[in-house]
C-alpha cells in the first residue's frame, strides 16, 4: 500500500506537495482519475481522486476518511537525548515509530556532548516511517531543550513519567521498565532517556521530585539509542 | 570499563590478535605489568596481566577468569531474512547483541531479494557490540542456507520454535509473540523473521508442520530489521 503525506486538506481538497507530487506522477505515473491514499500526519487516512496531476502540484478530491488510522492504544512521549552519532538517533527514531510513539523531546542533558540537533530530518524520517508502517498519525517533533527544562515543564503532567538511568542509587532502587509498566493502568507515558553519559545525579533527583519513576532497561548495558528502542518496545508489548 | 576479544587462550596465557594487540597498546598505551580484561567470546571473561607489550601481538598472564560473564537467562537463536540494504540487517545484529541473543542463521527465502551475506563483517559487529554491552559470549554466526533447509534441520529440535508472518492465514490463526512467550516455560527459542516480500505460503506451511508456531509482531507494519529486533526484545522481556 502506497501512502502519500500532505498537510494541505481542507474543504475537500488534498494538495500534495512538491517532493510528494514528483513521486506520485513521475516515479509512481499515477493520472487524472486514480485513487490514492494520503495521511494528514495528525492520525486521518484520506482517500482521494486525482483532479491534477502536474508533477509540481497534484490536486485530489477526497473521497472518504478513517480517523485514528493505524493508532495504537497509549500515548508515548519519549525524551531522549541526542547520541554523538546522528545516525543512531534517527535509526531509533524510525525504529520507535514503527512500533508507535506520539511525541519526541529532543533534550540535553548535563554529560550529552552532542547539544544540538536539526529536528527537520527526523521529521523528514518519522513521516517515512509512519507511512512505511502504515499509520496516520506522525510523532511530533518538538525543539531541543535542557533535561532539567524537560523535567520542569512535565512536573504537573499526568500519567506515568518515567526516567531510566544507568548509576546506582542505594537510597532509591529502581524496578524493572517491564515491572513498572505492568502495574500501571493508564496510556499515558513518558520516558526519559540520557546521553552516552548518562543523566548528572542533579538531573535524577530533579526527575524524582518531579514525579518520575526510576527504572531500569534490563540487565545489559544498552547504548543510548538501543535503550530508547528498548523502551519504546516496553510500551508497544504492554499493550499488544 | 575495556574489554578485549581474545581466542588463543590457554595454559593461562592470552595472546591479543594485531587489532586487538594496537588497540591495547598504541590506543591505550598499556605496557608490561598492567591488567587488561579480555572476552573468550565464549562467555568467560580472563582477567589478565601483560607480559609482552609488542603492538603486534600481547600476551598477557591469567590472573583470573569468570564464566557465563554477562550472561542471560535463555538461548536465542534467529533465523533472519538478509535485508536488501546490507546496514539494516547489521543494524538489528548489533542491537540484538546488545540485549542478548546467542545464535544467528542468515537464511534466504523464495521471496528474498538479498541472496548472500558475508559472515565475516556481521560476526566482527557481534564482537564489538558483545564488548560494548559487556558480556563475555558472542553470537554464533552460521553461514546462509535457505529457509526450507533451516526448517528441515530444524524440525527435531526441541524448545519453543516460532515463525513471524504477515500474510493472514484463517485455517491458522495467529497469537501474538507475547501471548506465545508467556505461555512458554522452558528457556530454548528460535524465531524466524521473513525477508521484505515475506515467506512464501510454501515455507509457512513447513515450518508449521516442523513444529514452529506462527505468531505475529503486534499491528503494526514492522520492517525486517525492526520485526527481528522486536522479536529480541520480546525474548529480552520476557525473562527480564
Amino acid at each position: 500500500m502506497e501512502l502519500f503525506y500532505s498537510q494541505d486538506i481542507e474543504s475537500g481538497t488534498c494538495r500534495l506537495d512538491h517532493d510528494e507530487s514528483g513521486h506520485c506522477i513521475k516515479v509512481l505515473r499515477h493520472r487524472c482519475g486514480d485513487e490514492i491514499s494520503v495521511i494528514d500526519g495528525r492520525g486521518t487516512l484520506y482517500r482521494c481522486r486525482i483532479i491534477s496531476d502536474s508533477h509540481k502540484e497534484v490536486v485530489a478530491q477526497v473521497i472518504d476518511s478513517i480517523q485514528d488510522w493505524g493508532a495504537h492504544p497509549y500515548r508515548l512521549h519519549m525524551a531522549v537525548c541526542p547520541t554523538k552519532n546522528n545516525d543512531r538517533f534517527e535509526w531509533f527514531a524510525e525504529k520507535a515509530c514503527e512500533m508507535g510513539f506520539d511525541e519526541l523531546s529532543p533534550v540535553i542533558g548535563e554529560h550529552s556532548e552532542r547539544r544540538i540537533l536539526k529536528t527537520a530530518r527526523v521529521e523528514k524520517i518519522l513521516i517515512s516511517a509512519s507511512k512505511q508502517s502504515l499509520k496516520a498519525a506522525v510523532p511530533v517533533v518538538n525543539e531541543p531543550i535542557s533535561v532539567k527544562e524537560f523535567i520542569a515543564a512535565n512536573t504537573d503532567k499526568d500519567g506515568l513519567k518515567l526516567i531510566a538511568y544507568c548509576f546506582d542509587d542505594e537510597k532509591v532502587p529502581r524496578r524493572s521498565i517491564k515491572e513498572v509498566l505492568n502495574g500501571y493502568e493508564g496510556t499515558e507515558i513518558i520516558v526519559m532517556i540520557g546521553p552516552e553519559g548518562d543523566f548528572s545525579h542533579e538531573e535524577a533527583e530533579l526527575a524524582l521530585q518531579a514525579g518520575f519513576i526510576p527504572v531500569h532497561l534490563g540487565a545489559s548495558r544498552l547504548r543510548t539509542e538501543t535503550a530508547a528502542v528498548t523502551a519504546a518496545a516496553a510500551a508497544y508489548f504492554k499493550y499488544m
